[in-house]
């Protein structure tokens, strides 16, 4: 096999600073360096290349690797079992309703309990505001004790399926995709991306998607523009790190409650619902209080404030007004299609259907960059690891 | 290792056109090849002695199979895990209560969305009348369309795990059980084989059964009786499919409306309960509509108009009618048997009895036939990748 | 690989007697033999020492083990999952809710059906006092009539994983912690261990494990207490089976009913809570009798006796009793933690966060202990199995 690619990718890596991944969780993409985010793109890419030369990533030849899912899933849930049993791992899931966990058990006994032989933990915990991130610290925290006095042989890699600020697995993918489309890195430098609320029939919409793509779409050099009717604003903090990547990258980062205005010509497009944030806080209180009455009454309200802003579609019209009529158009699916999933939705019919494939391949990467996060977590050097596959030349399917 | 059986199925199987079985989905035996269904037959034979001789034959290294289970499942799901085990291959379930689907999805985006990293689809949706074997289509379309625009790496193998019109996995494990109790699929040829509706206290059991076993013992040089009471027809397509099949192989198909007459000199007898056509028909329009009222109202016509037909009973004085007073008896398992199961059902207890061993060697066979589709759907050269497995001396167990 | 300890363990393996492991199911530890206890021990450490090495310890290249839980389950079900997972099998569940098993399949037919490519069963089922065991038997004895009439081509191995008399996975997990944490097994000699029971809110705990322990720690020379309130007896049976395993060992059983006595100059002490054996006969009655308001007035019946025996609480003050104030506190997880899990139960907060760490150490065996159990059951030569994977040096991980 000589893929010149890979070989490539392979001495990129090489010189990236990744010692620091062993022990530092990629929880939220903005306490990455650039090497740390680099690291998982090119490795991403890398095992995606070996998969299509056959060659095996296999790095464990047993081991668990534990799902907690505290939402369904579909989509991120085959991509980690893929990337899981693409590197060797078996996913067992921790079903929160067949477990004992709720008679008593602290957060610090289950992280160890479930991780006696177990390489990888991912969890997906979006509900609620202020809950899935600092859960997932907790649990890196009790791993990182549980390993230290001796009780785990070995330390599991976190992997964050989706917490209530960013969703890295997502953004990271759509990160990829935006390489390969535009053929390179170095082509993002001076692309206008948008960010942009789209009305949807549905409410409460995770924030996690909006604020993971404004802080990692950031750090390429891309003018971002986030676009949101009044009101609909994400948690500030995110927005501020935003705001300091572009500047840093000399890039410009600009906000705008009109959607005409932020297509005009834009590179790329990524129209998406979303909840207030103010909402997604109240909501919280509601749920954590059970208070269904109030969810009823919050949910009235909220599609009632939705429906001020049905024209918030990724039309044609819209369409036309970015750079060529033919900026890219992203969504992390399913997305609501107007006339299709629903009356009235995030996008037009016509629009959808000319980017339907596209979608479908952004979705593609998030099984490679998973698998290249865990990788990353738990091999010193990742580039000889990735050398040693086509060295050994252990065939995927035979 | 040498075991001429072994090798005579290799070179025999090394002499059968199996090069569309590649694209060409199994989903309904009768759109196999004669060719295409001893490939299957051979290869799970094949697989099967390569277990006894303590030989791995994984062709995969990952990958996972997917499984959708539209109905309860308890053999076929362990078939299906086994196959899949078998050959390399880690199961993931998609549950449809657990994802994302009912929220706007459609068939395609999850077809895609499931498989990035997936070999095998393995379906069972046998509620609706019309409905299993044209989503399996639907799913089958929408993965040649995502292989065809590249955004899956390989085209999964579509397994049918049974669909409203044909249960191939199960009817193919039949065959192969009669194969071997036989000693030899030309012994078949003369045999008389009666598919006969018996009595079961429940209702609503689906045709695949029936259908698939007339569809597939027809081809083999068999007499093949069909017996029910009058008004219990299959869909006629599949009565036609039988007849044709039959006369084409020399022998006779027939009817009859007396379980008695159908008996007589049978070699082979497979009584089981099913739903009239019509009854299935009005039935899907029932549940689509979430009629409880009219399914219980339905039931209880259904129930009346059965309880009419207790007398089609699989007794021993019904199996001294038989060859020999001796006729293999046959049966997909669970079987409603009287004074066991149920108060009143299918077959005699002390029949059932005297056949349980051999009814559960005719289930042994699935999961080899389901890891032969499988193998068949993504090997070129099967004689060869058998031949590969012995020489490469893998063991199964240490 | 130069590992002394590892070496020892191997050899002294080949001076066990354990042929007889290969068709005798490990269901009650009192079944076994002082040759196949120690086996299960020193196997279970070897795999322990091996991962610590990184080599993989795989007997099979593929094949299923099967898990049944009646009950929720957290640490059972990913201790299971690991030690399958890590000699090369993977789990598929038979949730019977989800399976046809409720329509009238039987016993045997279920065991077959779910064998024909499976290498383990684990099931727990410890909620019906007389049913746990003698289901595991119905299973065996099942198994052991498919696998003679040539129906399976291996006899799987089953594994309890808690019924109604006993808890061998995790008493022999709890034994080997002993006798690490006391520096071999020949230290167990001589101390004294109390089997206590303590105060919970909750009612209705199995008999399982303080009969597993007292069954099991009488065996190694240990004088060993039990001590509950008057009329929380075990299953006398059991009790019988301690004292003679005492006797025969030259250490003593006593009974008595006071905490504090039993606490005195303890080496170790085991304080959980349990219903008596009298209230779970009751209990079962009326759980088969789907007796709702049978089942409440019980509860509330024996809230009320417990509340009697608050006191029965592991408190600073009790440790202080114990042998240099320092007894080895041991705990099956989770326990009831006063202030922390509940308003008061079995420990005080202050001891348990003392021995928390040892307690998941504790914990930690359990699923080499499963691992060794279905290796010595399916390998007729455990030692030069282990020895081969030395010398075959394969990596668990890269």
């Amino acid at each position: 096999m000589n893929n010149p690619a890979l070989n490539d990718l392979i001495s990129e890596i090489s010189s990236l600073k990744t010692d620091d991944m062993l022990t530092k969780d990629f929880l939220l993409s903005w306490e990455q360096s650039d090497d740390e985010i680099a690291a998982v793109l090119k490795t991403a890419e890398a095992l995606r290349l070996l998969r299509n030369e056959n060659i095996s990533p296999k790095i464990f030849d047993s081991g668990l690797a534990v799902s907690i899912f505290r939402d369904n899933s579909t989509r991120t849930r085959f991509s980690y079992t893929s990337a899981a049993n693409l590197l060797g791992l078996t996913v067992q899931d921790l079903d929160e309703k067949k477990s004992q966990i709720a008679h008593g058990e602290t957060v610090r006994e289950t992280s160890c309990m479930i991780s006696f032989l177990t390489e990888a933990i991912g969890i997906r915990d979006d509900m609620y505001i202020g809950e899935g991130h600092s859960y997932m610290k907790e649990i890196a925290n009790a791993l990182d004790e549980d390993f230290s006095e001796g009780l785990l042989p070995s330390r599991p890699a976190m992997v964050n399926l989706q917490c209530d600020l960013d969703h890295p697995t997502q953004i990271m993918a759509d990160t990829l995709h935006l390489i390969n489309h535009f053929g390179g890195v170095e082509n993002l430098k001076g692309k206008k991306l948008v960010m942009s609320w789209a009305y949807s029939p549905s409410y409460g919409k995770p924030l996690s998607v909006p604020q993971g793509a404004i802080g990692l779409f950031s750090r390429f050099g891309m003018d971002v523009t986030l676009a949101h009717p009044p009101g609909y604003n994400l948690i500030p903090e995110t927005e501020k790190i935003a705001e300091d990547f572009c500047s840093a990258s000399g890039a410009e980062f600009s906000r705008t409650e009109s959607m005409s205005d932020a297509f005009e010509n834009a590179d790329i497009v990524y129209p998406k619902s979303w909840a207030p944030y103010s909402v997604m806080q109240e909501r919280t209180e509601l749920l954590k209080n059970s208070d269904d009455a109030g969810l009823l009454e919050l949910e009235k309200h909220c599609l009632a404030q939705n429906s001020a802003y049905t024209d918030w579609e990724c039309t044609e019209e819209l369409m036309k007004k970015t750079k060529n009529s033919s900026a890219l158009y992203m969504h992390c699916l399913p997305a609501d299609i107007t006339g299709v999933s629903c009356e009235k939705g995030e996008v037009e019919a016509s629009v959808f259907d000319r980017y339907r494939s596209i979608t479908y391949r952004e979705a593609s990467y998030k099984p490679y960059i998973i698998a290249a996060m865990i990788l990353l977590a738990k091999q010193k050097n990742p580039s000889s690891v990735l050398q040693q596959f086509i060295n050994s030349g252990r065939w995927r399917t035979i």
